[in-house]
């Protein structure tokens, strides 16, 4: 059984109490979102380790790193280094999407030691497995993709992006209208070259059912990928994004039906004033489901940065109702992150996060903030590094420029404003 | 003659013309605003090499870097360096908030090294050289501190903060409420201290028109600090704030009555669902004089990572009307901030104000990001890396981890999206 088919039968599971302790609200309200499908709990029954999480309306807003190999960088061993990094720096969930390498390996390295629920793109192994076999890409057949999301399943993964709103009505609808920057997603853009290359429909769209099936089976949560992710501004919220956003939210319902966990996944790059529109948009087509957004990067022309720029879109997009944010880390645009990479975009995504849970009214979000101005006001640095969002990295720099004196910091010295007034 | 003065007359001034040039307006659209007093060009008449930089409705954002010494750390050279750094990076202002050392001297350096608009924040000198005579703070006299102004004048520098909003009504009702955080500003510090001590109003307020008088003289922009600018969340848009913004209004209108450039300075540590309200309610009140904002910062938590936090609030504050962006480092909040630490600053601070200059409609802002967007459509990498706001950090990062075929990136390799779909 499934977590929405337990929660729909009225039963409390194990799981549904550990979010409810972790959230601070009471099993059956937990219980009760999770059967409107407005809240998953991402945990395949075969990742057993892993710890129950929460992601949709009323909780804290949830964290996701990418890690992985590409076909020009394979070193597992850095990639689990990754793990651990994004793991300490507070990642809620990451996401395997190794493209070079021993995929097989690689994932069950990584689900292996990983307490947090792990994502992937099956796509990407049947496309690439197709490529080592000598065979076009767009070759490969619809076994061989349902094979991968079968194997990724059976490995314990918790949730897969299938890239199923990806259809011949969508494609056809975004090329009418013309882009800058075409498809920038992976999945997108292998699907769309099998569609154009076998003149079929979408085999994740055409065999939902069985995806559904397959999915149902170990309790993996579908993310349904938005293929036409804006990759720059001026393709944001465009007639593709969002006529694909259309048929994604019919599909959330067809897994609802079936009793499978479902989340939505969205933009991408998005002006600023767009950004809410687009959180507005998906809670109303997709019935509530939980929104997964990557970004929304609020500019184009700052590659080195993207982890700032993403901290932008992210915590608009929180306040106004996402609850999983994917980091965005400063190598965006321009190499595989590294594992320095991975800390600053992660913590670059809670600040992202923690800020629209302030406003959000998450249970225990405000007490945090609360603690930390009063501890500033007690001058205690102490109580300050160890609430800090990041206490190694806070008590690093201040110990790099000591102050002459304990209470203040070097900044202000003995023209500390706090220090003056408290007397 | 102030440009407001010669703006009412109807004259255009080369200082009008060259903000025109750069922002893509005719001269006479800028002579208006400068008239309506919804723009201020922050050029003292003594700082003759100052490069004329117009902040206000439709101008692009600006950006201001706070440097200086503090009591604990002085080193002169460090701070050029500051400054220079600040400069590279893209900042269109600074500010020397010296407090050690000096202080006559780090001014005029900075001042003469200075091609762009140069702040201070003259009472600290006041009350700084009152301690130095062996005297308390609070006993510095009122012609002291109109000494210390006069001097900053003198020496050129183009606007100052000056905190008269603080007054005994003001100070009663911010007590009243009651506060987590008490008084964050130095300067509203300084002068809440002052007040309680000799029993008095405060002199920037009891003798504004003495502070109209010589900021008429040298054409020196006034920038109305915000003493009850909010320390944490808890505290914002509190009744003591709201108090000191509607005086603020109405000294804005006293000093255009005087033919006084003006603006007005903004929080702090705002919630983000505050951020819009407290833009819209600085425009109505103070009669569309730009605004000058420090953030704001949207959560308390994140020492280490304030400029990002800082850029999440200056991207929405912007985007609602905010015309001048103070930096904030990472630094804030632990220590004085490094040469590196400035240069982060900025351009996190570059960045939110572009990513709102995008959605407000400022001139030439979209066609930056469109030019990106065409660069990496057409996989020309030294087109991106020209493209973006720090050109050597994003060629750093790329050749770090270089690709093995020049056309893509080691994020995804041979299984690039773009390449796949553009064949």
């Amino acid at each position: 059984m499934t977590q929405l088919e337990a929660a729909r039968k009225g039963i409390i599971t194990p799981e549904m109490e550990d979010v409810a302790r972790a959230e601070g609200y009471s099993p059956e309200e937990i219980r009760e979102r999770v059967a409107q499908g407005r809240i998953v709990i991402t945990k395949n029954v075969k990742h057993t380790h892993c710890k129950a999480t929460g992601i949709g309306h009323g909780l804290r807003t949830k964290v996701n790193a990418n890690i992985g190999t590409s076909s020009d960088l394979v070193d597992l061993e850095e990639e689990l280094a990754k793990l651990h990094a994004a793991l300490e720096a507070g990642a809620d969930a990451v996401m395997d999407l190794s493209t070079g390498g021993d995929l097989d390996v690689i994932r069950k390295r990584i689900v292996e030691e990983s307490p947090v629920p792990v994502g992937t793109v099956p796509i990407y192994q049947a496309a690439i497995e197709s490529r080592r076999r000598e065979q076009p890409v767009v070759e490969m057949s619809v076994d061989e993709i349902f094979e991968a999301i079968r194997k990724h399943a059976e490995d314990g993964v918790d949730f897969v992006t299938v890239h199923c709103g990806v259809t011949r009505e969508t494609v056809a609808r975004m090329e009418k209208e013309g882009r800058i920057l075409g498809v920038v997603s992976r999945g997108g853009a292998f699907l769309i070259a099998w569609m154009q290359y076998n003149n079929r429909e979408n085999p994740l769209y055409e065999y939902y059912d069985r995806l559904l099936e397959l999915a149902r089976e170990y309790d993996l949560t579908l993310s349904l990928g938005d293929g036409f992710r804006p990759g720059c501004l001026a393709d944001a919220t465009d007639r593709g994004q969002i006529q694909e956003l259309i048929v994604i939210g019919e599909l959330v319902q067809r897994a609802w039906d079936a009793g499978v966990q479902v989340m939505v996944e969205g933009p991408g790059h998005v002006p600023l004033d767009q950004v809410a529109a687009n959180m507005v948009l998906q809670k109303r087509l997709c019935h509530g489901a939980p929104f997964y957004v990557l970004g929304p990067l609020v500019t184009d022309v700052a590659p080195g940065y993207d982890h700032i720029v993403a901290a932008i879109g992210g915590a608009i997009a929180a306040s106004n109702g996402a609850d999983f944010i994917c980091y965005v880390t400063p190598s965006e645009h321009l190499r595989l992150p590294t594992v320095d990479d991975v800390r600053e975009g992660v913590i670059a995504a809670r600040i992202a996060g923690h800020a629209a849970d302030l406003v959000k009214g998450v249970p225990g979000a405000r007490e945090w903030d609360l603690e930390m101005a009063k501890a500033r006001w007690d001058l205690d640095w102490d109580r300050q590094i160890r609430l800090a969002i990041d206490p190694a990295r806070a008590r690093a720099m201040r110990e790099t420029r000591p102050p002459r004196e304990e209470e203040v910091c070097t900044m202000c010295g003995e023209f500390c404003a706090i220090k003056l007034l408290r007397g």
